[in-house]
């Protein structure tokens, strides 16, 4: 009794047919070359995941999608393929090509039976509790699942466990198929396996890239490619600024989002604003990787406030990758804005006479005329876009501005926090093929967007004066994703930054009451974060999270009896 | 046996407990001083509809809402109230308020007796199929459903033929809830009904604002609130240029989208560009209407572009409204950016050799440096943010600046297409109290940016020759959005600008295909809209419709078995 199997871990372009279809193809043939039994896709490998609402617009696309796949199912002979597909309904299913012909749609699961072998086949996600009822009283050899899920914190972990566990329990082989490749947000991270029935794994693909791999679920052969590292072990109980264990995948996942949403969109060019500062130092260092350093052009926009130091770390860093690089001062466009600004709001402050004493203004008007410069020069040069440099922390609080740093075709790191980023430049550092791109010094620097004058001590200001320390911030940010915690569970935990620092309880509550007020005010902001790489296991990027801009009013703080009673008595 | 009902029809603000609670008193002390038996409150009134995912990552907001239901149902003694809400396991349900507690929470459908009568209780969404079935071997006496829905186009028909054929099916008369108010991007329109078991209307509640009515269910009678006029018959079968009878509700739901969105948000001012044509000119009458003249500024900012006529329209406008005006010419600006970016581009030009021949950056730049200008203005004085005010049509064709006028803190008129703006327009000069305040020039000048010279005509680009005449296009926008169609159809279809222009076939195809080409590049700027109002019966706003960037690559013109043979032979 035979049984090859193989596994096409592919690609795909969302709605991209014909593209799609000779991917399939080619690996149709493989297989068949290779005398396979069966060939195993991804889930939507043809149509590409995910379309989200495309496909209830545009409803002949199943009639499309049908046509192709019946032109892949003549490629057919020995071999026969099972491939996750939308079926003539709409509905998410599993094709059967065979003999030449789409022998079936599967849409929930169930037995399907080739060359004596019972496979029991599932379009449903591992994850979920009661997926292994789908498996009750079913008398089958192997379990295939086709369900693609995209790269975030600890989802290796969590998926290696529960495939291992349904295997125990049901004792029997999994066949478990990713996608590798991203659309848009979602970065599909491969890593296709099969696991015996006592749960270990005897076959994986490679991570973050298409592959093809051949295995015998009954004889448990195949090869093990590895996992990005730490990815078997990220999963962790409470914060840390270790982040060793989670680079390698956090680069790996940011550089395929990179590279396909470049390669998808018909596009080949970043342009970038190089601050010296961290955000955009590793922003560039991940585009030269993803793009190529021809690609990327880097732009110095100095002010008057901008230091000597951060305008030698952007020149440095532009050579030490190779990209091109350009300077040029913001100073004559940002002072005929100001020039041409003040008697206006003079004007206006006749008939809205509450105008702020101290405003943001003038910081807001360097970072708009810097976005300006780099979306202009992607009107000017072909397949080219500008980068948003914004991080995770600083869209948490909000610390970003609109048609400013927020703004750009696509936003490589907005799914990393600060300290994250500081231990992504380390890593970068010393495992690149070209060591230590990044100065120290942009390293060793406190950030901060110089942009105003801090009043207290004379020098620009720093970001963790004006928010608070990144450390305390990021810790809020991961209490916040991934242990819920409220308000007063935060004012309870022992932070890592109180064991090093030592802050007064009142210290603790600002930064706790400011980091919610914060974020109650940056929901318009997320609302329109250009696309971006989901990396950690929460996000708000919106593609996962959705909270509506006129929540701002939420009380995080929770309410007492007496506060209730006053209000239904103040009526 | 007495059955007097109160629907309190209330605006709930997303998360606000304490705001929302003490609404929710009101209403019950007010049954309660009227001696109703029963008053019924509209889905999650209490918590606010909808809160999307903030529940998940905030798990404490369930208990925080229980906490203040319990509150809530200490108010009740005579009369018991039915709400709309999340119980404690974050589910959707109604909750059951009587003698000082909660009674019970009805999470699917469930038979409630009070006072005698059999009430059928559901949260189901009336509008779907099966609904039905839910009331299917249930002996009851009334049906009362609690299932906000927001205002678009033909849903008012759609919902009333819904209920009323239930209520014939079942025998039942049906008391049906709707919120009022907006959240984010969603109108709710109120209209709260009772029907008879024959089907018609007995009570209702008035349409897009608050509203407490009381009825009895077992003997009819109640009093009927007007619909806004058409609203009960705007479904149609085919494309027409002929609005009228959606106007009024188009109107009243942007009129309340915008005054929630920034009553809401703490926002009192908007601040938008008038460029003198139709877009800034609708929205500015809009936002007069929505926030008062006194926190409306319009601002002329003029290039060499403009034509005097663009510039004494806009003065005129803002004459006629009473709102505040200032012109700031944008030349300096917009010079000095040009200064500065011309030697650089050349510089970029050494590494990146393709440089376009023809670029737009020219009018980009006067885009960016007017939404810089308005931005900037919203960072000088409190509660005011800038306009977008990009209209559906351009929306489609993405011709709109990224940091220019696409860029703003709300977009009133993004789901209004312009072949519809301009009926709007007439209808507002009608229905105003000040009539005719937009200047008869607006209505009547063909569309067009001004933001670059046409070559042929040596006169500003119109919008239609660069994209196609808004009739054509707006046609093609309903037809999918509401046919489904796709390009084969569209060919096939006759146009009613066919009709009275004689069009070659040539120049069909030439419309057709360069409407999918530009839509297929305008999913980024999709992704990045401003918040904005939902009004028609599908839109691209992100909230109801979702395509990913990289699906640019989808081939609307379908393959031939030839194209398939051909890409499957060639691998």
């Amino acid at each position: 009794m035979s049984n090859s199997v193989g596994i096409a871990q592919i690609n795909s372009t969302a709605g991209n047919l014909s593209e799609n279809t000779k991917k399939i193809a080619k690996y149709i043939k493989l297989a068949e070359k290779k005398g396979l039994d069966l060939v195993i896709f991804p889930n939507n490998s043809l149509i590409g995941y995910s379309l989200e609402n495309t496909l209830e617009r545009f409803p002949f696309l199943h009639k499309e999608n049908l046509k192709w796949l019946n032109g892949l199912a003549k490629l057919t002979s020995k071999t026969t393929v099972i491939i996750g597909e939308i079926d003539n309904t709409g509905q998410n299913s599993i094709a059967i090509l065979k003999d030449g012909k789409i022998d079936k749609f599967i849409k929930n699961n169930e037995i399907y039976s080739l060359n004596g072998i019972k496979y029991a086949i599932s379009v449903f996600n591992p994850l979920e509790n009661d997926f292994i009822n789908n498996f009750k009283n079913k008398v089958a050899d192997v379990i295939i699942i086709c369900h693609s899920t995209a790269s975030k914190a600890g989802k290796e972990e969590k998926l290696q466990n529960a495939i291992a566990s349904i295997a125990k329990t049901v004792k029997l082989p999994i066949i478990y198929v990713n996608s590798a490749g991203a659309t848009d947000n979602l970065s599909f991270d491969g890593a296709s396996r099969s696991v015996g029935a006592d749960g270990k794994v005897f076959a994986r693909a490679k991570s973050f890239e298409e592959d093809f791999i051949i295995l015998n679920p009954l004889t448990n052969e195949g090869q093990i490619a590895s996992l990005p590292k730490g990815s078997d072990n990220v999963l962790r109980d409470s914060f840390s600024l270790d982040y060793e264990n989670d680079l390698e995948r956090t680069y790996k996942t940011i550089i395929q989002g990179i590279k396909d949403y470049f390669k998808k969109c018909g596009l080949k060019r970043a342009v970038l604003g190089l601050s010296g500062g961290l955000d955009s130092t590793v922003c560039a260092v991940l585009l030269t990787d993803a793009l190529g350093k021809e690609n990327v052009y880097g732009i110095s926009m100095p002010s008057k406030l901008t230091s000597s130091e951060s305008k030698s770390d952007a020149k440095e860093l532009a050579d030490n990758l190779g990209i091109n690089f350009e300077e040029i001062p913001i100073k004559t466009v940002f002072e005929t804005t100001t020039d041409c600004l003040n008697p206006l709001f003079e004007r206006i402050e006749t008939n809205w006479n509450d105008r702020y004493k101290k405003s943001f203004t003038p910081d807001n008007i360097q970072a708009r005329a810097r976005a300006t410069y780099l979306w202009c020069i992607s009107n000017e040069f072909p397949s080219c876009i500008p980068i948003s440099t914004s991080d995770k922390s600083e869209a948490y609080m909000g610390y970003a501005t609109i048609n400013g740093d927020m703004s750009g075709g696509f936003a490589p790191i907005a799914d990393v926090t600060k300290t994250k980023l500081f231990a992504l430049a380390r890593w970068l550092n010393k495992n690149r093929t070209e060591k230590n791109a990044i100065p120290e010094s942009v390293i060793l620097k406190k950030p901060g967007a110089e942009l105003a004058i801090d009043p207290r001590t004379l020098k620009t200001l720093n970001a963790e004066d004006a928010l608070m320390p990144y450390e305390f911030l990021d810790e809020i940010i991961w209490r916040i994703e991934n242990k819920n915690e409220e308000y007063n569970d935060l004012i309870q935990a022992e932070f890592i930054y109180e064991k090093e620092h030592k802050i007064s309880k009142e210290q603790k509550i600002e930064w706790i009451e400011k980091f919610f007020s914060r974020m109650s005010k940056a929901h318009y902001k997320w609302s329109i974060l250009p696309p971006s790489v989901i990396v950690d296991s929460h996000s708000i990027n919106s593609a996962v999270y959705k909270q509506p801009v006129t929540s701002g009013k939420i009380n995080y703080k929770g309410s007492s009896e007496k506060e209730i009673a006053i209000a239904l008595n103040e009526v």
